[in-house]
């Protein structure tokens, strides 16, 4: 499908954490992240969640950054030994991993206000690639960073939340991409072969079918998206025109079956 | 870390959809397959979400299955245009997708009892790479498929659910890790040098910090992991009696804002 002429600005999301992969933590931030992109005009393409492993960190970050706009890390830059983002991330883009001396006064600061030591450990929060840039955290002081193309925030979600404000405005955003969502009562094999034939005559458009199953039958959520309205609205028209068309040849909806 | 001596059973999840890239649906498989995969003692190396794309797909299932004992798809096998994960599947392992025999007559038997009309789209979710296992549907009948170590399972909920349930009583399980929660009422940067020392003198442990920030101060969750009882005890004995240690240092927590 060709949604627009012109290049889209990309993205991908890299969670990391032990906790993401054993279940124990359910991951709030990929979604989080994902609508505010959405709305930004910039296309998530992938997603990955990876261990706190040097070596799987370093892979994932050379393939991403190199194929996208922009990545958004999260996870692993607390002060505990298990907080390997900060020199992974430094690992694979070949640079020194320093304690950032901007980064080391916000925290001897913070920590002196508190009447709190600053320990080794807390130390550790101030490891970044030398050279990057800092990501304010207004909740807990200790920033998130950027090197090139790779945002690296913290994990845990009002902090992630709080970093993802202070850098969407920042980023370069694409054509909005405009969405109409239309219910249908049948399942997707009810419209299958009529919602390709609609895909195929409205070539710049995208129609998503998404199932949904309330324990007794399935619906569907149909999205077209489109860049401009009058494409949008185009698409819009036929697949209504569908509904109403299976709506006349049924009186009442199948119990439909249809994953 | 060293956890154990003998090979662990591993495992990979690839889910499948654009509408979890735009953030419309909120991903719920992948936390329920984890739980799921670390209960039987198969460690989860890895996740990615990927586009309703044949290239994305191929690529990130080729990359996987070579690399884990086990992967696991979610999403792209139903009815309309949009699924297109059987033909990709296919394209990965270089196999021919068809109609699969069984699957037609299994559903074309469901749609006669239900009077319903058995379309070509419905006929599409007969479709898998030739040679391919079944994995069975109670929800909707429509079958998942394995090929080799690639499990391909529906996205909607209660039908990949349904269908992990079928397919993890046939999956070699690893040695089931053993796990214990340590709540510490203190920040990760009061903990954090002592506990990568008890780190380093458990090594057949793995110890994780996961930081918790309730809007006003940080604690934290100590997890730790070991595959033998006596390690994990004795790790677990070092965690408490440090956070012990700890308490008779403060008499308070102090308002930790320690990320």
């Amino acid at each position: 499908m060709t949604l627009s002429a012109s290049p889209s600005i990309t993205a991908a999301i890299l969670a990391i954490g032990d906790e993401l992969l054993s279940g124990r933590t359910k991951d709030k931030n990929i979604g989080h992240l994902a609508d505010l992109l959405t709305l930004s005009g910039i296309d998530l393409r992938e997603v990955r969640i990876v261990a706190d492993e040097e070596e799987a960190i370093v892979e994932a970050v050379n393939a991403l950054r190199g194929r996208y706009t922009y990545v958004f890390t999260s996870g692993g830059i607390g002060p505990t030994h298990d907080d390997i983002t900060a020199d992974s991330i430094a690992k694979a883009f070949g640079l020194p991993c320093i304690h950032d001396p901007e980064a080391m006064t916000l925290l001897a600061e913070m920590y002196r206000r508190r009447d709190m030591e600053f320990t080794e450990a807390r130390q550790r929060m101030a490891r970044m690639p030398q050279g990057a840039r800092h990501i304010a955290n207004p909740v807990s002081t200790a920033p998130g960073f950027i090197v090139e193309n790779v945002y690296v925030m913290a994990g845990v979600p009002q902090v992630f939340q709080a970093m993802v404000d202070a850098v969407l405005p920042q980023l370069q955003t694409g054509a909005k991409m405009l969405s109409r969502a239309i219910p249908c009562p049948y399942g997707e094999g009810d419209i299958g072969t009529a919602l390709a034939a609609i895909q195929k005559a409205h070539p710049h458009t995208s129609i998503g079918s998404y199932p949904k199953y309330d324990g007794q039958r399935f619906s569907t959520e149909l999205i077209v998206r489109a860049r401009e309205m009058d494409t949008l609205d185009a698409a819009a028209q036929a697949v209504e025109a569908m509904i109403a068309q299976l709506a006349m040849a049924k009186t009442v909806p199948n119990p439909s079956p249809d994953a």
